[in-house]
């Protein structure tokens, strides 16, 4: 399929990287200020460089010489959206996939924002097109949790729970083996790049809650017979609490009784839930540093449990091109 | 989809019950004896009747009153595959399968002779045909492992592994959790039903043998440009040691050094090897009971952990009607 990558960040640059693995070109790619488009003066019959987008970005913080518009105008089969997530009206990204399938292309979303925010609208533009979307990258990163779910079907899925922001859990993780306060393994984390400068995203919960959305519109829109009468989930339905408040006391008094404390979301098709939990030290959702689980509860198969990297380009980017792989 | 379920054992008869749930409906079904074909005299306008096929099972030993073959004649879209796995030339679900290709029909298995012993010669079928295969059935139960090698690509699947026998995993594990030996457990295990009066196939790991034998064909053909350059596996070419002569005091030994043994089956697109292995205590591998799990190492997003439901009616039924959906 050719591809137009939409973002520059570790995951577009790694979907630039990997996709000829996959059997795929790309024939446009953009940040926010630069695109480039093939057009075979790079001597190629057709596709871009992947090296020299790559390169061009690292050296000189540019993909190319082109408008971001001239990405977004190309020939593609399928639009990556890989820009940073937004809340709210999920802009740009909502307007870059909805171009797509007002060309009927297709989009395959790395970008939390509209499927968490506007995941009504984007059904609606995706009913209108011969295009269709697919989203697999936003939550869990390298975890097949939305196609698991599709496949196991959700009218048959009673709920997703699991451990979805390995910053989150990295903290908690030391602060149990350690017995450091937060703050402290806050600034180890930043220090070690597992947290960023801000890392409010990823401990408050939000980033968690956002994967827990888009799981609770998966099963909600799935399960209705007519999609009128799914309810449509945003991040203003969930209840969520971050782990800023746990203190270091928590974890040791856990640990005496066998037990830790894990950030777990949980989404059905009425509910999101984000809250620390107490959870047994050994179990299956006490996964460790930045890993991420999902648990999948089923009607007929009882529960399933998938564990992986949750985060990071090459992890994120194999997803994306699964999903590509999956419009073809 | 119409479908025609043959065999009607656990499996068979939980794909009878759950179809409807699924959106399919069941136009025949067959044991080994006897078969149904939906002719609307039932009073229902099409398909037949789930509860009666089941109940005429379990009353009077038989699924209907017409001939096998007037269900393998019958007007389907799909062929459920759900006979007893048979090895050599895996009659005759081989038979069952091409006889649906051969018709341009699609042929869902949770037979794994066919795949397992005869990948070769299906796939020949399958070329020759409009129709398709799929057997998520045959590995793990509930678990997605053919369809997660499948989204993340073959090609870029390193090795797969894991626990894919409950009746070896559950006597493994009782044996450690009560200091008992291999004969006194296997007669517990008996006399629960979750090993058979013969337990050969179960605990000298040829179940599992023949699990990883089809994920190693999932793999090689899969990874092949050309599937005539595509390795064939077969159980012969499995290395596979049970669990008969694991002693009990080699649990004992192990779990001094914090680690158990687990049945570890493991494939890739070269070799299949399945033996008796030393694993952490609480480790990922070292599920309990009767659950299985699935390790899938990948190039580029790391390794991915699933477990659950490895077996049972329900649970195998829903990976059949998982196939079945993505044939739409």
């Amino acid at each position: 399929m050719k591809l137009a990558v939409i973002g520059a960040g570790a995951v577009g640059r790694s979907v630039v990287e990997l996709a000829g693995e996959y059997g795929h070109e790309v024939v446009a790619a953009a940040d926010s200020s630069t695109a480039v488009v093939a057009d075979g003066t790079d001597g190629r019959a057709s596709g871009v460089d992947p090296d020299a987008v790559v390169a061009r970005k690292a050296e000189r913080g540019i993909v190319g010489d082109a408008e971001p518009a001239d990405a977004l105008a190309a020939d593609y089969d399928v639009l990556v959206e890989a820009t940073p997530t937004t809340l709210g009206d999920a802009e740009p990204g909502f307007s870059h996939v909805t171009t797509a399938l007002e060309r009927d292309r297709h989009a395959v979303l790395a970008n939390k924002g509209p499927v968490a925010e506007r995941f009504g609208d984007l059904r609606a533009a995706v009913d209108d097109s011969e295009g269709d979307i697919r989203f697999e990258a936003t939550v869990g990163g390298a975890i097949p949790a939305v196609s698991t779910v599709e496949d196991i079907e959700p009218g048959h899925v009673t709920a997703v729970r699991g451990v979805l922001n390995g910053t989150a859990n990295f903290i908690l993780t030391r602060m149990a083996a350690e017995g450091l306060d937060y703050d402290h393994v806050l600034a180890e984390a930043q220090d070690l790049g597992v947290a960023e400068a801000d890392p409010s995203f990823d401990v408050d919960g939000t980033d968690a809650a956002l994967k827990c959305v888009i799981l609770a519109n998966v099963l909600s829109f799935g399960a209705a017979d007519d999609p009128a009468d799914a309810r449509e989930f945003s991040l203003a339905d969930a209840d969520v609490e971050g782990i800023r408040d746990v203190p270091g006391s928590a974890l040791r008094l856990a640990a005496e009784d066998g037990r830790t404390v894990r950030l777990i979301g949980e989404a059905t098709g009425e509910t999101v839930r984000v809250a620390p939990r107490l959870v047994p030290e050994n179990g299956t959702l006490a996964v460790s540093g930045t890993q991420n689980i999902v648990q999948i509860e089923t009607s007929h198969a009882g529960r399933l449990n998938i564990s992986g990297r949750g985060a990071g380009g090459p992890e994120t980017a194999s997803a994306v091109l699964g999903d590509v792989g999956r419009l073809e």
